[in-house]
């Protein structure tokens, strides 16, 4: 087993500098520098997703900040496999999951951010949002379901929204799961293989699929423009499963150790009681 | 290892009969019958939750039905560590935790019942009651929260409601963590003496504790009123962690098992389609 990367040069070797010029190409979707082989990275998930547990206990305890993880991704990506493998081991009772489908009637006659904002974590708990506000500026944008200057403003105040949120102690990382489209297609023909996964399929992926070039220039002005100091974006290879959780698992672990947060002391002692 | 006992005999044994005189005093909260010993029933509940989360997936890609656990006991009893056990593998993509505290302004100026509703879970999802609404006939009257004549009512709303939900696909399943009063005593002084579970130590559950016999009425009334048959409530021995989650995994099973959910057909085929 070679020597994990830290969290702090995962993170680095992931983020998109704020402000900094940025192509997807220069991220390949089958980095294998992080980890030795496969084995290595699912021990290295799984010992995170431990520490993970153990910090979101504190965090639950202290009662003071809470942790929005962002995952985007296109279709076969793997957000749901990656929520399992990082969130498990802390479970429903600590990690609330919002996934965020068609916006339904109600959630239209709002703006955008409304059915957002509402599934944000409380205080103590970890919150993942199974896609996000993001698809605001890509499937929308991409399928021009809003007007392009509507669109175009989305990004200072979807900014200044997570701007709000982390000056409110709500921390916020995020993630897009970065796949190559050969890779898509090999999920897409599993998912039609494997006759307990063909409930998956939808032949309007297909459809999403030829659009791959848009979805990519969408991604890559949310990211460019969206990747800030206080809630950046990570590019996350992801087209091995292992190798991607494990990388979605030191940052996470390694931004609950940076909000380091503690059990607090409530000033009772157990001398001071006697149960009877 | 011994055999284990069917999600059958588990549920027979631990199901208060509806309609039936019932005394807490008939359930010993350390019955060792259903497990040989504490590995057995770590084994069982590992293998358990392994296939309570095949089933959720099953329920999920079907999404017609919902199954609502509802987990009650005193301070103590072991509510979040059974969730822990029996539906981290699961996980929170699955799994929606709701726990009951206090209610907030907002809540008491609607029904009882109005935020119970809103957090039932949606159909493909099993949800986890921490706490419920029977807190409204438990410390609501051993507190004299409300008014004698408005408890008396709730029996049969919380019935009439439940049956709502069950004739709507949610299947609902119920579990008294039943602990002596003397486990209860070491488990509070473990919260003092260990500094990392000390800030769940609150002197007001000292206060609770006094309450004991008013409290056991309470439950009395409130499962021997409110078991039926389509919400069944279960008393589980649950002085020991194990055994108790133990039992929990291999009724929620088998509940699973009878709600028996299947893959949809959705009529796609592997020959219709080419992922170029």
């Amino acid at each position: 087993m070679g020597e994990r990367p830290s969290s702090k040069d995962c993170a680095k070797a992931c983020r998109v500098d704020p402000g900094a010029p940025f192509s997807l190409k220069d991220f390949d979707p089958d980095d294998r520098r992080f980890f030795e082989d496969e084995d290595d990275a699912k021990d290295s998930w799984r010992d995170d997703s431990e520490e993970i547990d153990k910090l979101q206990d504190k965090l639950f305890a202290e009662g003071k900040r809470a942790l929005l993880i962002v995952l985007q991704g296109i279709d076969c990506a793997g957000k749901g496999g990656t929520i399992r493998r990082v969130f498990n081991a802390t479970g429903p009772r600590g990690v609330r999951v919002a996934a965020f489908g068609k916006p339904t009637d109600r959630e239209l006659s709002h703006d955008y951010l409304w059915r957002v904002h509402q599934v944000v974590p409380p205080r103590g708990f970890i919150g993942v949002f199974d896609r996000s506000h993001y698809e605001d500026v890509l499937i929308v944008k991409v399928r021009e379901l809003a007007p392009a200057d509507a669109v175009e403003k989305r990004y200072d105040q979807i900014n200044a929204f997570e701007k709000h949120l982390v000056e409110n102690d709500v921390a916020i990382v995020k993630f897009m799961l970065h796949m190559s489209k050969e890779e898509q297609a090999r999920r897409l023909q599993d998912r039609l293989d494997t006759p307990k996964k063909r409930w998956k399929f939808n032949p309007s992926d297909l459809e999403e699929r030829k659009l791959w070039d848009d979805y990519a220039a969408a991604y890559e002005e949310a990211l460019q423009r969206c990747s800030t100091k206080h809630a950046p974006w990570h590019v996350v290879p992801s087209d091995n499963k292992e190798r991607r959780s494990a990388i979605v698992a030191r940052i996470v672990r390694g931004a609950l150790e940076d909000m380091d947060p503690k059990y607090p002391d409530t000033g009772y002692k157990p001398e001071d009681y006697v149960i009877s």
